[in-house]
């Protein structure tokens, strides 16, 4: 998790043989230094054909996810566990480096009121256990704080540092996504500032998921920050052009955002990469 | 419609006899122009003690809603016509001049696919049947894009004008709000620019739903294009520091957004009202 | 002027039939609609050469100057419309369609004192006089406001206006330039708002005259404007990479504001282009 | 110099018993920690009524200087060591804390060409023995790059830093100056970065130098750089609205940049002081 990366979510949210081949090919043809793979279905993925792709390619990668109703940590944090070591152990044979994404919760988990005691500490505990079990297996794990409709968990970059700092494990880690921000934050920057000690990640994602530059976030403030906290992790472009049925009501993504992939490779790959550039991040 | 007011959530969500005289006077010190009333509960409002109240202070007012499901124009445009030309008719038993907000559909509405042609067919012979009967009223009838969390149906400012420009009444108007401009529309302005010919009345709500200049909307950008189009309508702060939790769930607000009304007053109303000075709209 | 094209500084400020050539095929080889040419010498420019070229390449073409201090306006009207005379004519010749710039005074006159009623008197008599020259031969007449650094007379897009208004030619236009209204006005937009029934013309520039894109400017608010103004006039790209001495000191153009042109060319032209198109400007 | 505090420019350019008087009231009414006194006739100020008046009102302050032709560094480094060591001496009997501003050279000082490496050795030189000077009164030495109109010497922060490190003396450190960084830097914050290891002081000055919030810096990038970079040094909020003649020239103020001292200070100094807040800086 350093360098300029992408969300596989550009070329495929099915990882699949099929699949993961089209988006680690495209990720190495845009000089890509790493890929997120989404680990929707981590069971029927075939971890050894990933890492053989990732190796050829020279590609590094990260895992990440939300949680299926059945395994929220809120509800049933033995369950998350369950589905957390999963992941990370399906993480690990990919050769991945992290998990990380909505680990504590459902995308679109809202109960219609602030999250409980009893809430945050089922979440703190399914968090920990799958945390020590991810360092056992040498993998990072990140947690995403989203926006107030996606979760009412945790939606600002402090409440994440919250959880984290409670928990103390130091493989876990904050990571931010500026389209969450632009909601939630107090300001483009404030995100980075109240998580600077924890932030090794960032989904650099435009205010409408779309072509990154086109949106309202404020893009030279958001890197200042990240170079004046003096930011070395991953920055991993992310916009929603295929999005499957099951994730659209909790992403509520109904219009196209983007006109199409080449769209947001022209255009939104540049202007993110050219400003990181200019701000000495890579 | 014109100057610059206050949505009165700002004091109440309950709008009783003693709601009403507290949110009036609030208003009236303050110097607003106009506010705007959430009329969730037209049957009990007693419309005589508001016109009262607002000749006595000298105030406009418009008000505003989303629908409840058994009155989703999408699914039951009959039963949403019933509701709205009731509102419509204590709106104007009230002295107001406008109804408007989520006027075509539920607050919170979505069915996790893009808006059917049904649906929106549906939407528009409720609205084209409600606008009518608020003409015959004398009252101004708006549509409010919100965000796609809160609504599948229209989002944006080109969306919102679309379903106007199809309706074609004279009396109906494009209502926008920053807060979901700052999520849905490709540049701060963007919303003003796609909808000039039909903008009559704006929420000026901060990127969080709290303090106004504390959060990320780029405030001299919109207020420049409204400048530019030659706004005259409307400029209503708002700022969600008062929600019942009947409405909590569909606005997703979990967390204090401002820490009080003070705070919002005695920064976010300086901030707008001289910015609206600046640049001359009021 | 219409549509979008470049100020040659870009590749000379010296306007030979070589530099006219290297500039013209430069232009078109990056699809410009148009040109601008500094037409400091203009004795000297071979007017039928540039013709041909402009014609072989289809570009139209616009000039611009300041004036050298024997010829200031605000002292010496008469050698001014002498100056200015022979520069429109020179501009007819070459079959370019305005002649803009600081057609009022020197770049980097300065008297240490607020203009004079006298001095202004002065600027007016010389443009009103050079301005219906241009008239008899079918050229458009602009002023630029330039900087307090640059001028004393004209700085801000309203006092263009009060002078444009005092003459009352309807061939004169204003041009504004983002790099001067960058320190000039209050807010990016507010030259635009102010300009709006004159704006005929504008330089995209950079705060620091370098990069489009990598500065301070907020281009979404300039686009913005421009588009809610119903702007239909030229964009202009300026950016300052080949400054002669003898300009460098009005211009204070010190260090290298840019690494080189291919900089500018790669990523601060698709930026500004591709806004404008965003903004639906070309 | 930590804090909030104002340039002494808002009420007097006279450091007469009667101008200090006048400013050191006005600053404690405004309940600032410190305050900027322009050092423009070291021989003259009454260096024991300002101690005293400092210390009635429990005022910290500072001296800010350019230098007049005779004693430029680049040109006579001598003369710049007298007269730097006569500023230091006063600074110290005045109870102040550091002398700051444009210790490098006069303001407007350009030479039409680059600096030359034997102008900045001239100007490294006096520095030097100036700044080992400082030390030994236990007096902060800064330097404040201005923008390339106002020197031809140290226009950004980077080329400051390079002077200070070239030097290497602890009590030396960057100043930087908002206005200026709004031209010069690439990028609202980036001065704060390229400035980071030795900015202890800023000029929070608005892009016309007029009333702080109504013009195109942008706030929240510049402060969050500060917070991020962990920045405990001065705030000092500076505008333009008592400008003698003797200075007008340099600095090229010929408009009123604000309509007077009420404008800024009711309108400018709670919303620089409010974003302060809101970023933990004081």
């Amino acid at each position: 998790m350093e360098g300029f990366g992408v969300h596989t979510s550009m070329w495929t949210m099915d990882w699949s043989r099929e699949g993961a081949t089209r988006a680690v090919e495209a990720a190495a043809h845009y000089e890509m230094d790493f890929i997120e793979i989404a680990l929707l279905d981590a069971p029927n993925v075939d971890a050894a054909h990933t890492r053989t792709l990732l190796e050829k390619h020279g590609l590094r990668a990260l895992c990440s996810l939300g949680l299926p109703k059945a395994a929220w940590p809120s509800q049933d944090p033995e369950a998350a566990i369950v589905h957390l070591t999963q992941a990370i152990d399906k993480t690990a044979e990919m050769g991945c480096e992290a998990l990380t994404g909505v680990t504590y919760g459902g995308i679109g988990e809202r109960s219609g009121q602030p999250p409980t005691q009893a809430e945050l500490d089922n979440v703190a505990r399914a968090l920990e256990v799958a945390g020590r079990h991810a360092k056992t297996r040498g993998i990072l794990f990140g947690i995403e704080p989203v926006n107030r409709y996606e979760t009412h968990l945790i939606n600002t970059g402090a409440q994440g540092v919250e959880m984290i700092e409670r928990i103390g494990l130091d493989n876990m880690f904050l990571h931010l996504d500026t389209y969450h921000m632009n909601i939630e934050e107090k300001g483009a920057a404030n995100g980075v500032l109240a998580g600077r000690e924890h932030l090794r990640y960032i989904h650099l994602s435009e205010s409408d998921r779309g072509t990154p530059g086109w949106g309202t976030c404020d893009w030279d403030e958001i890197y200042a920050a990240l170079a004046a906290i003096g930011f070395t992790g991953g920055l991993a472009m992310e916009s929603f052009i295929n999005m499957p049925p099951e994730l659209a009501y909790g992403l509520s993504v109904w219009r196209p955002v983007a006109r199409d992939e080449a769209e947001v490779m022209d255009n939104g790959l540049p202007f993110l990469r050219g400003k990181a550039r200019q701000y000495g991040l890579i």
